[in-house]
């Protein structure tokens, strides 16, 4: 009854509340296996508090200091991107939470499908990159990608048991971010403190910054595209700013059916983990009548222009997600750095979508290409754009 | 694949919608059986239409006239409630809708269960009085129960492929009918007319004077508590104005599922039809961005007490809710024919219920006195309380 379970980008916000649910119930969970970017400290005292029998600094500089940290602890540690997918794939895990930040989720991920593990998928760039190779990987070894997103969740959790040939459309739900309803040059001057400011989750700063932007909606389009198996015209995007409708699922019956909850990662983590079965969690309640309403809203297609970025890239696809997501990641890191305004992050993007050279259908190596080259577009335009 | 349908009280407006959807889907239904109260001409008509082995008249005086109007159609015509019974157990169908209004619905429903015929149920008042008769006895023959009432059949399509012993409550919504908000004085004198313009709903006039006072909820919470099997404690009601949010299940995990659609009887009518299909339907598709919002609020349980009578006769249990039942389809004829006002309604039925002798077990007959009783005691109360 124990599931034996790794955890690939433990240290980030995601990861942190992945070790909670575990540690919230021991006799379900097992942790054999963590892993972090590059923070050694966190690491190691997560892999004191959990005695797993692996660990993978991802930052291969660090391997030494995690080495000397965990001296004496009995814990195996690895390094660098090959022990991270060496991990995914051998740790004797049962099921595999991937909660990395980036492209760089990519290759566990194929890992782990590729020896049959089922996964917890927190890291969407692993879809919206790779999607064409991740899903099939995972139906050829029968591996399950459970979404661990709250809106991907949510959809999972409505179509359960339902007829899967009546979906009529997703309704992916989002909040708007913190710049929802300004427009125009009042959105010139936003600091990333204001866009990491988020209304209703607590996140880690690259999703923030990509609440704020849209662009985490579309790169979940995008990702539901490939764990629903839905054209993207009948994936459509709705604000709801409490963040307490997870996402809808529309039948062909015209019922509907949506996930609520409060706004805590902790719901669909946990869920991840015990599918199919739930178990109870301490987190709280949606209290309906301080609440009072829910609120719907059309996404802001002009002042945030990434929603249709996304899209655009999904229905070129090919190549054209992993540029549209490099681009992306290089340009949130740039806002972060007070280098670029948070209005060049979509012309960024555009531009590298526009020099972008499709391939149509991408191999693992070609997409680390596209990636690597889309970030240098997405620095060059930078130079020019600021 | 053709699925033989019998649809008990065809005439009223759930049966009229019930023959509308299985007009829509002549591949997949036959209706080989009606009945109606004592509406024979439309009785006759839909006869003529759908063309079904037998039809049944309750009101036996009007067994000769609707013969008379069947002549040579070839269609068998049964009479009287032990008619109605026989075609319930013995029309040949694989599904009977039982969309009879009141009290009179239990013993076709017990008639359709003991043939092990699974039961499509519009007819609350059957679990109401006869809830301990009949899961049992679906249980004993493995007919299906699948409820129709919007609230029930979000609850139920909520529930499918769901870990069932993770329920921490239904949460049935009502959209608190046409005076929500009004209070003490206010209430005095409204009329029929302005009771049966239900803001959301287009029903028949009894469900829609339920409506008004709240016992429509106080009912559904007792049928709600013999279909899904929870404690009164685990199954609230909360007011959702717009009637979008036909109800939700809250989990242990505290993840929340919801039902939602247009406030139209013909998606959970078709569901219960197709079930578990989702055929596609030309229901209207609910506008969000002209929604704009769902709102919630408490239900008003000081101006509308029917709710608090129905969880107390529920909590008491045995023949209770059968006396409630019958003093309340008592009390909404009196006020329809403007022999009581509005708010007489609550106040005969608590005291039918203060006077009723309780059976604690009570069988089908002992229900049936129960009714007889608690109808006569209404009708004193009436002429003292006017």
């Amino acid at each position: 009854m124990v599931k034996k379970i790794a955890v690939l980008g433990s240290t980030g916000s995601i990861g942190r509340q992945t070790l909670q649910v575990i540690a919230a119930y021991p006799e379900r969970f097992r942790l054999v296996a963590l892993s972090s970017y590059r923070d050694v400290g966190r690491l190691a005292q997560q892999a004191r508090s959990f005695k797993p029998s692996q660990v993978a600094i991802a930052d291969q500089s660090l391997y030494h200091e995690l080495k000397r940290e965990l001296a004496d602890s009995g814990v195996k540690v690895l390094a660098g991107e090959e022990g991270l997918c060496r991990m995914a794939g051998q740790s004797g895990a049962e099921l595999v939470v991937n909660a990395m930040v980036g492209f760089a989720g990519l290759k566990p991920t194929l890992s782990a499908l590729s020896t049959g593990i089922s996964l917890a998928l927190a890291n969407k760039e692993s879809l919206v990159a790779g999607g064409h190779l991740v899903m099939p990987l995972a139906a050829k070894t029968g591996a399950q990608v459970i979404p661990v997103d709250s809106e991907h969740s949510a959809v999972f959790q409505c179509l359960q048991g339902q007829d899967s040939h009546a979906v009529e459309q997703i309704i992916l739900t989002a909040s708007g971010g913190p710049f929802f309803g300004l427009s125009g040059a009042s959105l010139d001057n936003v600091t990333p403190e204001q866009t990491l400011a988020h209304p209703t989750w607590r996140m880690g700063a690259k999703i923030t910054v990509d609440s704020a932007t849209m662009m985490n909606k579309g790169l979940e389009v995008i990702e539901a595209r490939w764990l629903f198996s839905l054209p993207y015209d009948r994936i459509r995007v709705l604000i709801q700013r409490e963040s307490i409708i997870h996402s809808m699922v529309e039948f062909r019956d015209g019922a509907v059916l949506a996930q609520l909850g409060a706004p805590d990662m902790r719901i669909p983590i946990q869920y991840a983990l015990t599918y199919p079965e739930r178990l109870s969690s301490s987190v709280s309640r949606v209290d309906w009548l301080t609440l009072g309403a829910l609120n719907f809203a059309a996404p802001d297609q002009e002042n945030f222009p990434c929603l249709d970025l996304a899209y655009r890239a999904g229905q070129v696809a090919g190549s054209m997600p992993a540029a549209l997501n490099a681009a992306n990641e290089e340009a949130v890191r740039l806002f972060l750095e007070r280098r670029i305004s948070f209005r060049s992050i979509p012309r960024i993007i555009d531009e590298v979508m526009n020099k972008h050279k499709l391939v149509s259908s991408p191999e693992l190596e070609e997409l680390v290409e596209t990636d690597r080259e889309a970030r240098a577009k997405a620095r060059e335009a930078a130079v020019r754009k600021g």
